[in-house]
């Protein structure tokens, strides 16, 4: 260790406590990437906790007087790699400050620190009758810092949006251990830029999110559940389509390939049809006669496409079970290798054009690639199974993700819908916005964090000093 | 004139064609100001009209080429003089990019330039089956540029949120002239900063907004409308905590006090209860039984509180009768003199309190204030009437303006809702959002207009050069 680092351990000792510290590599190991297996991370010198926002601005001014990179982290269910470590930096991880600070029914809002579960949430608020709606899969696990750094969707995402449409304020400690507290209580309010709105989803390069205002909804009512399955992606793309311009707004609506269904099936012996091109679940929470007519017209939808089946249930418990054969669809796919989950949003009018463009890459490249999504916003995650000890499979794999990124680009979407760009989408990042926007980017960087201390090399690389990164 | 405006003036001109620059004064006046009729406005040099984005361009270059300051500007309808005119500056009048360019029901979004007005929209994808929800009371005349610069609300906020909640996309000319393409037209991403909604609500002073991806809704369904009084503000303050903590969501839950009934009775001849302290107006918009359900809970809710008149029909002609009360409470405020209109939301809890503060303020002060809102979203609009030609009157009514936003401030709210922060409230800005937000505002700003010729002294002051501004 050289005496510049001694110093600056010291420093961090003495501002949080030896307990709240690690350095130790077989400990610190365990925090140096997230769920994207196969992303480049580095070594962390050291592993923070802190307990309050004074200790967040504590590790920011150690890092900013000496230089350090500092990488910001929840539970690490992220599936770009946007918090794995930086050489030689300060990895800050948030799942200590875990209080749920304020619910309040009368302003339908709360009040909580970073590290709070997603399900903590929900189920803080569902005490009060009310509904916290952004819910990734890993919704059990994942923090609220996280879920705001990466702008996490959801199945919800259909009929109620993402984590940003419920961010009504925050506190954030800036690069240089300033405090920023921004956004508000109220329901609206343009006082000045929406800053609120510029950190979530901005992967903790500009600052670290201390505490957040979250905007809540009324408890949905008892849903209703679909569940049909069809023989081409074109009905199953009509469906999609037709539930748009009908103005149907299902509460879940998603879809999952023959690929998952027969995996799944594999799996639970659940009795799919596994000749099915297709499976679309939805629901409806509109509650009482409204959640029985919308699903009622989904059904008439669904045949008007030539489902080959279509079946519907106002039982919780077997909606549960419908919904279980898309829940498993991941975990199914896990069975057939190791996973590279995509993440690509198209326009929803595209959905079957996207579902063909999977099958003629994973013909193209000899793969077994399974397309599970959220079809009702047009956010698909094709998951590419792969045997990663045989190179030649592993690079085709690698090459597979790419060309659904090209798909995805192709048909008028994202490179990324929920999950971020990540160290993973980088490069991606400057083809789909453009080199205006990059600049853009890397201005705003420089405006609120010159020394590109915060999570450097993540979303967008600096203009000049990337070769310095130790990642 | 000098031989440098003569220079620059020949270039917007070489540029844009001599019918799109204007610069005689008796007709530049008319675009010097909107309708915040006290807020101090300059006298521009030049008022120009762009036709397409790269007219934009050749405007912003000749304005970085001179170092001239320019105010975009749409109808003229903002409420805080966030367009008014700089001295020596440019104007840029967007009215003139006015096309709808698509609509896609497929994907349930219009493509709009910034002169559209927001009536034409809705009318334009109402003929789809769509919805575009934003409607701020000037909606049949204001244009969705400066709805998207202020971040505009309006009666369907509480159910459907404001404009930033449905920008997908914009393109924005930046201050050196380049263009930004920014977002998307899929429901989902999350690739790079948000920056369109950085744009939205920064009153023209990051950007001028040229084209905008916006998302659409469903056509919401025939009204069912309630109309309510209550002698006191707690039982009117009680049934809008009461709806939320029910979970009620109507499409309209507006407030008005008894200054504003007795005004709009005076005019209209309504037959309106006069000795009602307020006067409660809702709707939903769930449609058949769900709409009647919502509504009847509403009434209940109403009784229990202790309301002494309860209405409510499915009969939508009646229910635009019941509306025209709450629509006529400006105009007939405006009988009663001069009118500055303030614009404060607090949180929904607070609403009585609110109430019962501007009451105070109005007799502490000895001018008449009615106070007219969207309960629903706590956005409220004291409306304070006096003669503008009696000094001291005067004095009190811009007195009784800083004392509403003193007591939004201190019952948690933010001292615009929806108008803006414009020219009126620049002192107001940093005592609501602080300094470190403030400097993080600068920091922004000189990132992406470091000359500061963008709408400057509009929002916030820069840091050091306020005393050269022309307004």
């Amino acid at each position: 260790m050289t005496t510049t680092t001694a110093t600056w351990l010291a420093e961090l000792t003495d501002a949080l406590g030896a307990d709240s510290v690690l350095t130790d590599p077989d400990v610190t190991a365990g925090y140096a990437r997230d769920q994207a297996m196969l992303a480049p991370a580095g070594t962390p010198a050291a592993v923070v906790f802190p307990r309050c926002t004074d200790d967040v601005v504590a590790v920011m001014r150690v890092a900013a007087r000496h230089g350090l990179p500092v990488v910001p982290r929840g539970a690490g269910s992220g599936l770009a790699g946007a918090s794995n470590a930086v050489d030689g930096g300060i990895t800050v991880v948030m799942t200590r400050m875990d209080a749920v600070l304020e619910i309040s029914p009368a302003d339908r809002l709360a009040v909580v620190q970073p590290g709070v579960v997603n399900k903590q949430l929900r189920d803080a608020v569902a005490g009060a009758g009310l509904f916290y709606p952004p819910d990734p899969s890993s919704y059990d696990w994942c923090t609220i810092g996280g879920n705001l750094s990466t702008n996490s969707g959801g199945l919800c995402c259909v009929k109620y949006g993402v984590t940003t449409d419920y961010v009504l304020g925050l506190e954030v400690v800036l690069a240089d251990g300033r405090v920023l507290r921004t956004g508000r209580r109220t329901v609206k309010g343009v006082t000045g830029y929406d800053l609120a709105r510029l950190f979530v989803g901005s992967e903790g390069t500009l600052g670290i999110i201390t505490e957040a205002t979250l905007a809540l909804r009324p408890a949905p009512k008892k849903p209703v559940t679909l569940a049909a399955t069809f023989a081409t992606t074109a009905q199953t793309g009509q469906v999609v389509e037709r539930v748009v311009t009908s103005g149907l707004v299902p509460s879940l609506l998603e879809v999952m390939d023959n690929t998952c269904i027969r995996a799944v099936d594999d799996l639970l012996k659940a009795d799919l049809d596994r000749d099915a091109r297709a499976l679309l679940v939805a629901q409806s929470d509109a509650g009482g006669e409204a959640a029985a007519q919308e699903i009622a017209a989904l059904e008439e939808l669904c045949r008007e496409a030539g489902a080959e089946f279509v079946h519907s249930t106002d039982d919780p418990a077997e909606g549960d079970l419908l919904l279980a054969a898309r829940r498993m669809a991941l975990p199914a796919l896990e069975q057939l290798g190791s996973t590279l989950i995509d993440d690509v949003a198209v326009p929803r009018s595209r959905i079957a054009q996207f579902l063909d463009g999977c099958d003629t890459v994973a013909a193209a490249r000899a793969l077994t690639i399974g397309v599970v999504g959220h079809a009702g916003d047009g956010n698909m995650h094709p998951t590419i199974c792969f045997d990663p000890v045989d190179a030649d499979q592993r690079e085709r794999a690698f090459a597979a993700f790419d060309d659904i990124l090209e798909l995805g680009l192709a048909l008028g979407g994202t490179i990324t819908g929920e999950h971020g760009v990540g160290v993973i989408k980088v490069d991606w990042l400057e083809r789909e916005i453009g080199p205006v926007a990059l600049d853009v980017h890397r201005s705003i960087k420089s405006a609120l964090d010159p020394a590109g201390l915060l999570n450097p090399g993540t979303v967008f690389r600096a203009a000049h000093r990337d070769a310095t990164l130790g990642r």
